[in-house]
């Protein structure tokens, strides 16, 4: 067998594992009955483990080196994926397993110590595992090895390959002094959306055969995937051909469903969308969290919250709740799913203001690892920021410092991604209308295929074959520019907030 | 770690692998996208070979051996587990590892061929895989060693542990010249059932419906199980705490949904109550096929198909379905549901013919392997057995010596568990009515607890600790006796039938 071939049966066999793993993990959430919940985590670590010793044997790394020796023969697709292989290779061979099990460990506990924090609003219990959790993830990046030039550099490099401090402190503040402004015209503006009907009920299952249609119309392949219901939703790629996703039913709110699925449908489309060449291959992935980001984000925002995709949907979405939207007109409808208001919680946030709540992150998450802030100060810090950028205090940990779950699973590096993918999505949409000038109309007329085929070759095809910055580049004939997005946010927000 | 600790972590590894393949063959028939068919293959391929490999490895017979060694101080749990364990192994190790390789690859294909000799109604295309198949089969005999004194008896043992032909000559001829005569009567019977309103539509939300209230009331618990659909029924462990059983819903027959749901759910329900202590181990299992069976059957026909079960369910099934049943009373709806009516299909056939079509393929088996039968005389074999045991004669190979996969698969033996299902369930009955006199009482209260108690205490805890004639003389005091389920029908046929 050739090296190309014994690399890529050895692949297989990890994708076969991780196929398994998925599974358990996608039915553990969409109604595996509870009590299996334990030997069924014993499977998963089961299973795990197996990928692990298969991930890191010498015998790959082995594989991994003949093919780096005669890396100029090789074609680009194999090139690449030795690459990734190599990358992904080292940053679990590079740590001692002891160590490195240990790290795994305090990851998990520090996540249920979180989970105690959050209910009893107090950072204090969860404290020294933070400060545990910044040191060993310190003392990774020393076998990591820095990269780019500082601490977080190295984080911020696994996420979202290649980007830096710096880049993201010229991006951010040039966002941040866009964005602040105008939250605060809009808190001012006089003429707020009506939002009241949007809590009215909406039957959980009429919210459902609402969402097969828009996925349908998204160009979701229900013959390579399914939806279901999760308390959190999610997109998850079993196979090549089986890219799931799930979405939330909240009666009182139809638009948890309804702007959830279409986010996780972007991820979706993404994946089913890899070139079949790529198939088994390291490279069958997407190019970094902000770019798979900003997939989610393009088909949530540019498609689902664009008041020319609600012109023939929202009587749709009318002959779903017949009740409920009665006698409300479009451009009320479109004004009161796009309303904007600064608030505590990031998930919660709206279009405008997400991005701040990122910002706040990523300037702590810098603090930590290249600066001298400590853990101690940060929730103090936190509610200065949020007061800062957003108007708002935190009145406890729990909806302040304690609301996320990342810092707790060791994830320092990978809030940036998620702003990283609205300014992609932006950059994206501006180039796209060069080539689909027509895009408000297909979105009138539901047909949504031009706008997917474009993202498809410019972004999804690729996987993991570019890198973030490439991607942009190839697609934009630009690097990353926050203008597109501020820009965006600026015409969206003056016109529906009349200021 | 002592031997034992060694032989349950291996366990735990094999168990794990198999929770895994379990529940991407449950996905698979529950609503995988198709698209992602072939590579699910895939991986249940890997992870099959994976525990092939751990069920057969040098070190695990090196564990086998060592713990037969010291039998004596095993506990007794342990002691039976290392049997069954050397029993697998030994199965899986005698034959040479290519020659086993080609026999389930042969199986793979046959199924296919099978399939499309089905479809074209067309034996000839099937019969050159069916001569392969029965010769590797004798082959097989030969590396595993002919038990109980000849080739079919080998076959026999492996579903049926210790069942012989003499026994099943003796018992089959019995019940044979008992039925028999009850079918001819029944045909000239001039008191026929209406059944005309059981095929009225029956919407497939209430068959769910009514399917969930039916499994409560029996028993099942939906803590450790879920219910869902496919196109061919069927009860599955996943893990320990997590047995599924799946229904299929036709709205021109809701006796497909509910009877099978009640099926299942005695296949269930018997996993469900396994003893604790049995966890992990070889024992972990029902006792044969036979047992298991006997516990489907005595939920579908003791349970599901008695008239007292239906006292205050058929007002129940009326609610989920008015229309359907408005005019009709019970002795009605109790003779319709217990139609007997020869047939030429085995999985279509009533609780008084179904033996009769084991027997046939009984026959047929075992005069392949212990006589001289001929793969090229089973279609005319079959069709004159037909007609003599249930007086109609099949039209075309489809309906006649094609209709089941069994062999395909090369499980041969396996036939006669489903008839000895029947023939167990009417003696546990027969010894239940001892301890529980108000069986039917129970039943009519929809108080089904002590039954099924009875069940766990005689049945269910001792999973494979027991073989199935222990199982049976334990409970019932005897061994196998076609008389029970031979009196059983022709109480209730001649009641029904007005005889």
């Amino acid at each position: 067998m050739s090296m190309e071939a014994q690399f890529t049966e050895h692949l297989k066999k990890i994708n076969g594992y991780n196929e398994a793993i998925s599974l358990l993990y996608w039915d553990f959430r969409t109604g595996a009955p509870k009590k299996g919940a334990d030997l069924r985590s014993e499977t998963i670590g089961i299973l795990s483990s197996e990928v692990f010793l298969l991930s890191t044997s010498e015998e790959y790394g082995q594989m991994i080196s003949e093919l780096e020796a005669k890396k100029n023969e090789l074609e680009p697709i194999m090139r690449r994926s030795v690459e990734e292989a190599r990358k992904d290779y080292d940053l679990s061979k590079k740590v001692p397993p002891e160590e490195y099990k240990n790290y795994v460990i305090l990851q998990a506990k520090a996540e249920s110590v979180w989970e105690d924090a959050k209910k009893a609003a107090d950072f204090s219990m969860f404290q020294p595992y933070l400060v545990d959790l910044v040191a060993s993830t310190k003392k990774m990046i020393g076998y990591w090895g820095e990269k780019n030039g500082s601490p977080y550099n190295t984080l911020l490099d696994q996420y979202e390959p290649g980007m830096t401090t710096e880049v993201l402190d010229d991006v951010f503040g040039k966002l941040r002094d866009r964005i602040v402004p105008l939250v605060r015209k809009i808190q001012d503006a006089p003429n707020k959306p009506d939002t009241a009907f949007l809590f009215r009920k909406f039957s959980k299952d009429a919210q459902r055969d609402f969402s097969f249609k828009i996925l349908e119309q998204l160009g979701y392949d229900f013959e390579a995937g399914r939806l279901d219901e999760t308390v959190h939703p999610f997109m998850i790629g079993i196979n090549r051909y089986d890219v799931r996703i799930t979405t939330k039913y909240d009666e009182k709110d139809f638009r948890t469903a309804v702007f959830g699925t279409i986010h996780e449908c972007g991820h979706a489309v993404y994946e089913q969308n890899f070139d079949e060449k790529l198939s088994g291959l390291p490279v069958e992935d997407g190019a970094s969290m902000g770019i798979h980001e900003s997939q989610s984000l393009f088909f949530e925002n540019f498609i689902g919250r664009n008041e020319k995709f609600w012109k023939t949907n929202f009587e749709l979405l009318k002959s779903f709740a017949p009740d409920q939207f009665g006698e409300v007109g479009l451009e009320a409808y479109y004004r009161a799913i796009n309303e904007s208001k600064p608030s505590l919680i990031r998930i919660e946030a709206d279009e405008l203001t997400y991005a701040l709540h990122i910002m706040i992150r990523y300037e702590l998450e810098k603090g930590l690892f290249n600066g001298d802030l400590q853990v101690e100060d940060l929730p103090a810090l936190w509610n200065d920021k949020y007061e800062e950028y957003l108007g708002v205090r935190p009145a406890n940990d729990a909806e302040g410092v304690l609301q996320d779950v990342h810092w707790a699973g060791a994830s320092f590096g990978y809030f940036p991604s998620y702003a990283l993918g609205y300014m992609y999505a932006a950059q994206l949409k501006n180039a796209m209308l060069k080539d689909v000038p027509n895009f408000d109309e297909l979105l009138e007329q539901g047909h949504v295929a031009p706008i997917r085929a474009w993202l498809t070759e410019h972004v999804h095809q690729h996987g993991a074959m570019k890198n973030p910055l490439e991607i942009l580049q190839d697609a934009t004939g630009e690097g990353l520019n926050a203008e597109h997005l501020a820009s965006y946010l600026e015409d969206k927000y003056t016109k529906i907030y009349q200021l």
